[in-house]
């Protein structure tokens, strides 16, 4: 299943999450059904008041999903309840706005061999993992914004996200994508750089520096995931997919998720054993080569940039 | 008002969210109103169902809290609706569960100088902040649990925590403090190395040591706060409070917060320079001298830790 958070077009300001709903795409590609509406049509409720809270029902609410996909699908009546074209709704992130947001830094050897940097073996090191806020998530129809001082050279990250469906805490790596929800495309944009407008002094810039490197990856809309979350069952082998960056339809980044450092169990498990995870957190798996970054080409405000991972559709955010 | 998030005690299982509620302490220290209750028995709703959703309805919603604090003072028939013995309920954190959990690094001299570091001026650097995930957030009933592998060498770090109460964006210092909702205590618990025992090799360990400093103070349970949060009106400055932290009655910790490196106003606008800060977010402004990494003295099973700033209480967690 293709599950998606929308809400019909025009409804509502952004970010007025109260309007956001719960739906699964049709076979088609080209409707959506709205779950709760479609619960309620048969009689029943469900747990669809967000893609976190339907995970947390476990198999029970995607069973009952499917099931109303299907039986929409069967209907020949039209109007069928709680169905509506694509072209008539706003999609938002599927994930990420509630929960954590973990990304893994570095865990491509073309990405460090880019930047300079040598590559550990997977058995001699851990992933190295920093956290995004939730206010820097956005879904696949908005616009990444370049905020200004203090944060400038902004940049791209085309990555595989993956999504927990399962409370778990220190899993082992072989029980570990269990645990996973399903698949969605992430854009892990970056702030490179400090603005040396904002504070000038070459101690602020020294000082900060370590701190920048963080920080600048936190800022509003630069957590672009979507467009949908596409369930587990569907994704035969994760560490198989391709990975593709494109700025202005121009290919920046090609890499199989197989060249990953730390695979996605090691991610998990590692998190885990860290810290509780929980239904809807994501794991971001690192960025491989052809970030801007390395060729000194930063977004520039009408850019469009499109991550898209095998089998997962098209993200694609345009920069203001 | 000191606000709480609490539940009657022996109602549901730690951490099932849905029960806990929103209450205001009474000025006699030993009774709550649970606010909803007693705006449902006088014939009103309220924005009551967390202290964030109370927050975000602004001054209205501590109004309508005041009001009905007032009135539950002035009903002499007993019992009042919505009153609650204190001794009668468990409380749960005021914040930090859901939104932002944010935390300065670093921003005392004496801190700085216990781990061998000098400091900046204040108009020479800006505030190193990092984030804890809410999974690491618990109330000032529950008890730190020390993780094991790979996390150890576990220390307290007793905090003035500041809550966000208004929605902001880019505000100057000179306006960040209309921003603030109120203060309560914070225990920024931190795992300041990796177990050796978890992964052996050398090359492990030296990698690994960097996100180490960060990703040991994510761990469940890292971030006790609490007991209340207390209303901004309540503080007269926030800047000459006094910090105190004991563990098994022993005092380790006791600073100004006049001693910041970098001021509350200076944290709050930095921190919205770089993102946006919603109600309920909570930044916590630092640590002073006499951490457990300065001389070894790690938490232990059994301890008992105490943060106790100004005027906001104590709060006292246990150690597992």
């Amino acid at each position: 299943m293709k599950l998606v958070t929308f809400r019909e077009a025009g409804a509502g300001a952004a970010g007025d999450s109260p309007l956001w709903r719960v739906g699964a795409i049709t076979p088609d590609g080209q409707r959506l059904i709205d779950l709760r509406e479609a619960a309620q049509a048969s009689g029943s409720n469900g747990p669809f008041e967000s893609i976190p809270a339907l995970l947390a029902a476990g198999e029970r609410g995607l069973a009952a999903a499917r099931a109303l996909l299907e039986q929409a699908q069967r209907t020949t009546v039209a109007p069928v309840p709680g169905v509506l074209a694509l072209d008539r709704v706003r999609l938002g992130p599927p994930v990420g706005r509630t929960g954590k947001v973990l990304a893994l830094a570095a865990n491509y050897p073309s990405h460090r061999a880019e930047g300079g940097g040598s590559s550990p073996s997977p058995t001699n090191s851990v992933p190295e993992v920093f956290s995004k806020p939730g206010t820097s998530v956005i879904g696949p129809e908005d616009a990444i914004r370049l905020p200004g001082p203090p944060i400038t050279a902004v940049d791209y990250e085309g990555e595989l996200g993956v999504v927990i469906g399962r409370t778990c805490s220190r899993v082992t790596e072989a029980a570990a994508l269990e645990y996973v929800a399903g698949y969605l495309n992430v854009n892990d944009v970056s702030g490179r750089a400090l603005d040396p407008g904002f504070e000038r002094s070459p101690e602020f810039l020294s000082r900060a520096r370590f701190f920048d490197w963080l920080i600048g990856k936190w800022c509003d809309t630069f957590c672009p995931v979507g467009p949908w979350l596409v369930t587990a069952d569907e994704v035969t082998d994760p560490m198989t997919l391709t990975v593709v960056t494109r700025v202005n339809g121009e290919e920046r980044q090609r890499a199989s998720t197989g060249e990953m450092i730390h695979s996605i169990a090691r991610a998990i498990s590692w998190c885990s054993h860290l810290m509780i995870l929980e239904p809807g957190d994501l794991i971001a798996t690192g960025t491989p080569a052809g970030v801007g970054s390395a060729t000194g080409r930063y977004l520039r405000p009408g850019d469009v940039v499109e991550v898209e991972v095998t089998g997962l559709g098209v993200l694609r955010n345009a920069v203001e």
